[in-house]
């Protein structure tokens, strides 16, 4: 064997990561990998996943594009493919960083999280703005050097105040919303004009514990163990489809505030975990369910 | 200081366990501590715990009766003066192994978890009798050395099945019934009947996926966590107080059948803490929930 | 497309699973996938790993056979692609369960747990038989119906105790054997002459605390933490390559009698998923290292 | 009952924090709450434990200080008191919070993540200083608003350095120094002539793995669970008492970076904690060993 076969680009840079999914059939992940193979593809990862009640084929695959096709050229080219057998698929350019905006409220926690976790290489993404309907987190965006919106929220500014981050997020060319504790509800209008997904931290284990003041109610119910939740948001408050869920022990002594400051840590670590998921194009939805290929 | 005087009973034998409760006042432990120091006991460990919402509090205490009383009268002794300070008290003597009955059905995992971890002198009881609805588990009974009986319930012969368990429960003296995946609900007459406490294994994270089929329920919702709850029951199905609660993580892989046989490991390790906290007088009820001593 | 191509075999009943590892090369997956594909095999799942570092590919892949080929001859023949790629395999046949024996000595609580889960149906193997040298399983074991083998070992009658146990196993086709607690260090020479794996269950978080009485080491060291570890066996003393590892935390409360059991359930629930992972055909060593496909 | 008897301090705000150990005897229980009684304290949470081995009793109380003496008068009355029946202690007043100083190197994680927390007011202590070897963390310290000293150590100039150090500690009056992965080894010299506590945060589950690169260490091991663990520090390099201890499962999947990464999680998570439970009176330390009341 050619000693330089053994040299191969590091499995966490491949040039192109493309999930796909459809209606299962014989021979798939040989036909993916063929064509991969014949367009001078070599795999690096590939995972597949098959749903036996539904009958649904799901696969994430990374390969190093080492032909002559641009990297673009060959993701247009593999989709068109996916395509021609049935199958629906995103195709994830290496080096092409999404725009994300973080909104937030007055908590902090996971906020603070995101931002470190991006500035330490963990979040392969491109933080462009912070919301919030308050003041509180401007000097922090600032000395983080995160420009920051202030759009103030109440009942009759709703519409306006929506219609002034659906404008901001386009001119930003934003892809991807997280809502990092942001305390107000989007409206179903606003999610279908923005057109991309937006990840919400529940602060209780879903579907425990469902709407406002989550702690209050695991406290009168006497759990031993509180949960958070990270989910796409759909028209449903707390019903979309589940990415992540953390958990943590806690007992008779955890006052409802001592169970707020436990849940901090779940929620940011919660979160943080299912935004690098989505990043890293792990995260398939299908009905109201996530394949995560991690 | 005499060097004698650090000899001591080991801590996991004291001669007395009390659990007392009541409204909070000024100077509980130490006039409990004081009691029992006059009254010749040694104070091997203390706990205690204030809800301060409800303004109750809660202890549980464990000394070496070394003084001229027999541990019975000190333990009536120490009941009376844990009323005259308006508390309620259970006390519990050394060596006297409360008779406890399994109730099963066919799932066998928490039964034989329950029987080997006994076997091994991890609960300090004695399991004095099964019942099931069906014949399926005599044989294992019978080789553990356990009375097996056999009491088949229908819609039209669950009053006659109750009253023929209510009279073995009392013809044992029995003071615990562990239902072990029972998979049947008891009356709410017959929990006032044996007038003992019942602890339930529900397999989920109540309070989610109440009911039937809770693994089904999880597979739907498409969650990443699964749970078991151990609680005490009560006339409203699943809403007893809970003891204890295990999770596991799972993922879009785990099938329905796989999410059941993960559930069993949470199921068993939950109930049979549970049960042991119980049997170590670990556990005070108020209201819906439990403060457990651990 | 065909509706009849939805209809697949059950995901955890393929026909064929093989464990192949080599020097890395491009193509790879896409040559695996081919052949059987070439094959009238249907990939039901395929996972793979590149250690960069060595430069050498493993891969997991599960397949229904539905060409003219019996199985057996399907996974000659896959062998022998296999080999023609430069890569060392083992194919699985489903429905041909390895007969494996249990070594245990006088702690009980590993060897039940596996014989129950067996009995549920989550080990795919036959337990044929159980090896001691101690009397003491032998009734338990009988009304299991599994033959019991008492060989006693002391430091004199070791050598003829090893070459009555190889006689055993030889007599048995075992083809791997589970020490469950057996608290007797097996001779290299035995090791080389049964051939086949051994897996072992350490009390301890290796490497921390090897060789004797971990639990008193872990409880003089003041550890928050206590762990235990399965391994395959080899001629170095707890030096041999980790399949699963398990934890749990511990406080200054814990006694080392406390510790050990704690150490119980650890161990039991660490040994008996390195077991079902290695019957499943997911574990590959290479160096002194594990590959799970799980 | 007086009805205002039930109207109490909040437990989270006792005045006085009082930790002892010493030889154990009869009556101790009963002595310190008696005591407290006496002088007008109303005990809001105690909690002890016993070395059976060693023969030594440990304790926390914490009591709302009611009488007609300051807490500092009080809190000197309490440790004569204990003097007099032979048991060492240290009683800290509520409202005098420590003032720390944090060493960093290069790596940020376990820095940021403790001064969020301050923030937050999960600590209650005044972070005084940040003292580093390199100018990395000056602009971040200085958007904080905490001063910033930058120290370089080299072997040559390490005995200087730690003087200049320790003239720091000694001017802004530092009673705990927190090495957030420092990567410098304090001389015993520095210890003894600091003379208070120094937590350190190891990146490896102790005693596996001690000394430099424990990743990698634990990556070429093949290890399936990765620590942290928080210690003070003592004289010998990684050996001192440790404090909390946390863990994280991996697989083959983990390069050394990717442990790297999700042990950074582990470090700030178990050394944030050991602070907080340093903070909180809640550590005891005898032999090599620590008695965390949690």
């Amino acid at each position: 064997m050619d000693p330089t076969s053994l040299i191969m680009p590091s499995p966490i840079t491949p040039n192109l990561v493309a999930l796909l999914h459809g209606p299962d059939q014989k021979g798939l992940v040989s036909k993916v990998a063929g064509w991969i193979f014949d367009n001078a593809g070599n795999i690096i990862h590939a995972d597949q996943h098959r749903d036996q009640e539904e009958g649904v084929f799901f696969q994430r695959v990374e390969w190093a594009n080492e032909g002559e096709l641009s990297h673009d050229a060959a993701a247009t080219a593999f989709h068109q493919f996916a395509e021609s057998i049935g199958m629906q698929s995103i195709v994830a350019v290496s080096g092409q960083r999404p725009k994300i905006a973080i909104f937030v409220s007055k908590f902090d926690h996971c906020y603070h999280d995101l931002i470190l976790r991006w500035k330490a290489g963990e979040l392969d993404c491109d933080i462009s703005l912070i919301v919030s309907n308050h003041e509180d987190l401007r000097a922090a965006s600032e000395s983080y050097g995160i420009p920051f919106h202030h759009i103030p929220v109440t009942k009759d500014t709703k519409p306006a105040a929506e219609a002034e981050q659906l404008a901001l997020l386009r001119d930003h060319g934003i892809e991807l919303v997280v809502l990092a504790r942001y305390m107000q509800v989007l409206s179903a209008d606003f999610l279908v004009q923005f057109g991309h997904p937006v990840i919400n931290i529940h602060h209780s284990f879903l579907p425990a514990f469902v709407g406002a003041r989550p702690y209050h109610q695991a406290y009168r119910r006497g759990v031993k163990v509180i949960g958070a939740t990270a989910h796409y948001v759909t028209e449903d408050l707390d019903q979309g489809p589940i990415i992540h869920q953390g958990v943590a022990n806690v007992t008779h002594r955890h006052s409802i505030a001592a169970l707020i400051q436990k849940g901090r840590d779940l929620e940011k670590m919660t979160l943080s975990q299912a935004v690098r998921w989505h990043l890293e194009n792990r995260v398939l939805v299908y009905g109201n369910k996530t394949v995560v290929f991690d």
